[in-house]
């Protein structure tokens, strides 16, 4: 393994995570929050200092196979965490490391679950890197670094299908550094849009900021205990639905239709179904709400918010959802499994792998009738390769799997079983929410350390997508 | 599709079924319950009359494939439990219709659910069909109309397949009609050897059938409220643990010991995973429970009970597992989808499939690595077909699919997301009982009978493992 170039990319990682820390620095100097200054520089200090030791050569060997993209991308997620969790240590306002990472990797990862029990006691500075973190990680940071290194190499591809997310990663354009800068300036325009919707809806900027990187990334934080249902706006809970949904699409859709490429955007058959799905959930949730409301507007708007939130693993809340019927609950809870687009920042099991899971199943039925018809499976019309179909259903597999691992091992704490599996589940599909009563008890900060750095592992086996993180521990030494 | 061979095998299975009903009528006349009789001889007549009709005329053309043995499995499963229900309607004990059903379905797949209350207010006639449907069920009625029917057909090996649990089934010898004389005599021999056991331990003859059959099927009925716990006799215990225990091992084990082939006894994996498995889950769950009881060996002697009761699929219960921590609740709630070993009575996905699956998934991690490396997958010491590897991985699929599809079917009734969960995890895995507080809040009597009958699907797509059920409904006319 080539680890002279693998400790190349984190510090060039790390060195994207050490300037993104000056944003909270120049938030906490607009609002007078000085005593908080010192919190995000240290942690800046330290953070370029190791980026720079560890990119001071360049090295001669460039070669990078997928396990170096897989060790280094799950390498440098570990280390941004284990650094973005030092802000909230040093100013105090989250004590105890291990809440901190808790929070940073549920931030980075984008599930936007938390420990804490009053977020409104929080600076602004620290609020703001909560909310970033969820922007940072929901594209990407090698991602970033990609776009902004402009490395020739076509071999940074095994780097950006270790981090990127889905059954499948195609290039858009055959540099992988022009892929990511285009990924990068989708992303960053779809937020903006978002700001400024959320600020015509009447949202201060500080708030539209933290909201709008809060869904791009699809994870969940919010600066309000209540959530959005601060806001007590339909306005406001209609963009964000809107703009999780689209956050939740695959990105090159949007390439194809930033270069009038039409039919190949209708074509993406993982995007319809995901439209479907979430036409049909909030069609029949709404049903089943609706004497509960005033009006079927109301419901409409309450069920389309959560099913919005639930599939792309926002994790956003506007209703205490343990009053809706047990149907809705269930229907919410196979949604967070199902997850948003591939290539997208939303989490869950990606809709083209479930797509191809569920026509695996149906394929495997018409296999016993008659073992000789060789029936293929298709996607957007063409045969899906072999390879994509076994990655899809042992994904599934080892899914499965490492969730039953995570339930017995957090099974020593205080909650109950379907307290850990819920938590669980939340965690590996990076929602950030139970459902109903069928939810972690209160925030997860009762949970001893060793739990929580568990979830936090699970946090991560879901945003890098199991393969890289499980091969950064369980590699051969060669 | 060859139908008339179809309804002919249809009638043999009938026959049997119909004739076992005399059973319990000889035990209304050894207990003088002569008002029960009736109930017996009338659903005894309709079954003689339609086996009769179905068989009247040999079919000329006795070509049997797969398909066929699928479809006249799943069709002659649901007669007989059709059929099976009506004693306990014509007598009144369990004048619902539905709830009829729902117990002989419980009781033909080895589950051993009940939406009974109180047990002990069932005449002996009944109380002895309830259980004899587990033995019947346990073994399968097919397998049994092989082993009378003496037939010289090959084919019927397709029949056997679908009855037969596990990712592969093999004949032990050339002629399917003598394996399957070989498996009854073995399984005969092994229900009368522990039916003595517990007369030595002072059951009467009557407590010790119902509870040889119960436990031969690994299914878990029992004649009392308490269970097993009535008896409170560490060694009746002890004699049902060990029995069940030996029912779950794959048959074919016991042919070669028979025959003397101990090498190939020694060799086989799946049995050896599945004794380590119990041994290392007793032991686990000792050190656990062990402060809550007076001594290790009352600590020990809870826990093997349990982690046997469990993973063999049978149900009986003598702890309240409730009181237990939730680390050993939760190693309880994943041996119930490991299940036993193929071709034993138990339930669960089956040993040798859940190691295939292990074994896959690692594989997965491997394969990521270095694609070019191709590992196989063996058991044994030999590498596995292809088409088992796919088969067993796919079967977890489905099984994960239909539960989910099930837990939402069932979600309009008056159960929690958990206790749906649970039902479906304890009607799928044929076992019978819940883990602890993760369980359906008392017996399944006070679902709706729409739940009622997903939920026999249930059972059914666990114990004829979902192929044969589903190809009877989706198979299109030809």
């Amino acid at each position: 393994m080539n680890y002279r170039m693998i400790t190349y990319i984190m510090g060039q990682i790390l060195k994207v995570v050490g300037l993104c820390m000056l944003l909270p620095v120049l938030v906490g100097v607009i609002y007078h929050e000085h005593h908080i200054l010192l919190s995000f520089l240290i942690p800046f200090v330290i953070t370029m200092a190791i980026a720079f030791a560890f990119t001071l050569k360049k090295p001669r060997d460039n070669t990078v196979y997928s396990m170096e993209g897989f060790v280094s991308v799950a390498a440098s997620w570990i280390a941004m965490s284990a650094i973005g969790a030092l802000p909230f240590v040093i100013s105090r306002e989250i004590p105890n490391y291990f809440d901190a990472l808790f929070e940073t990797v549920s931030g980075f990862t984008t599930t936007g679950a938390t420990v804490l029990g009053n977020v409104e006691a929080m600076s602004r500075s620290c609020l703001f890197w909560r909310a970033f973190t969820h922007w940072l990680g929901g594209m990407g940071v090698l991602m970033f670094v990609l776009a902004i290194m402009s490395s020739n190499d076509s071999r940074t591809m095994h780097m950006m299908r270790a981090e990127c997310a889905g059954p499948n990663v195609g290039r858009l354009v055959s540099k992988s550094s022009f892929s990511a800068r285009i990924l990068y300036s989708i992303y960053i325009a779809l937020t903006l849009s978002e700001t400024g919707l959320l600020m015509i809806g009447g949202m201060p900027l500080y708030d539209a900021v933290i909201h709008a990187c809060s869904s791009a990334g699809t994870g969940g934080f919010s600066m309000w205990n209540d959530s959005i249902g601060h806001y007590n706006s339909p306005y406001i809970e209609m963009v964000i639905a809107v703009f999780i949904i689209l956050f939740g699409v695959n990105f090159n859709l949007y390439y194809y239709l930033l270069i009038r490429k039409f039919s190949l955007a209708y074509k993406n058959e993982e995007v319809r179904t995901y439209f479907s799905i979430i036409i049909l959930a909030t069609g029949v949730i709404t049903l089943t709400v609706m004497k509960q409301y005033g009006s079927v507007l109301e419901a409409l708007r309450r069920s389309f918010f959560m099913v919005a939130s639930t599939i792309t693993s926002a994790g956003f809340s506007t209703t205490d959802t343990g009053q809706w019927p047990v149907f809705a609950q269930t229907l919410l809870l196979l949604l967070m499994f199902v997850g948003s687009c591939a290539g997208s920042t939303g989490g869950g099991m990606k809709v083209a792998r479930i797509m191809i899971i569920v026509k695996t199943g149906i394929r495997e039925l018409k296999y016993i009738v008659s073992p000789r018809a060789v029936a293929t499976i298709k996607m957007d019309g063409k045969p899906v390769e072999k390879d994509v179909v076994r990655g899809a259903t042992n994904y599934f597999i080892l899914f499965m799997l490492l969730m039953a691992v995570s339930v017995l091992l957090i099974s020593h704490d205080r909650f109950s079983i379907e307290e850990n599996l819920s938590a669980v589940i939340t965690c590996m599909n990076n929602i950030g929410f139970g459902v109903g009563r069928f939810s972690p008890s209160g925030n997860l900060g009762g949970l001893d350390s060793f739990s929580k750095v568990v979830l936090c592992f699970d946090m991560l086996l879901g945003r890098l997508e199991i393969y890289p993180l499980i091969l950064l521990f369980a590699r051969k030494k060669d």
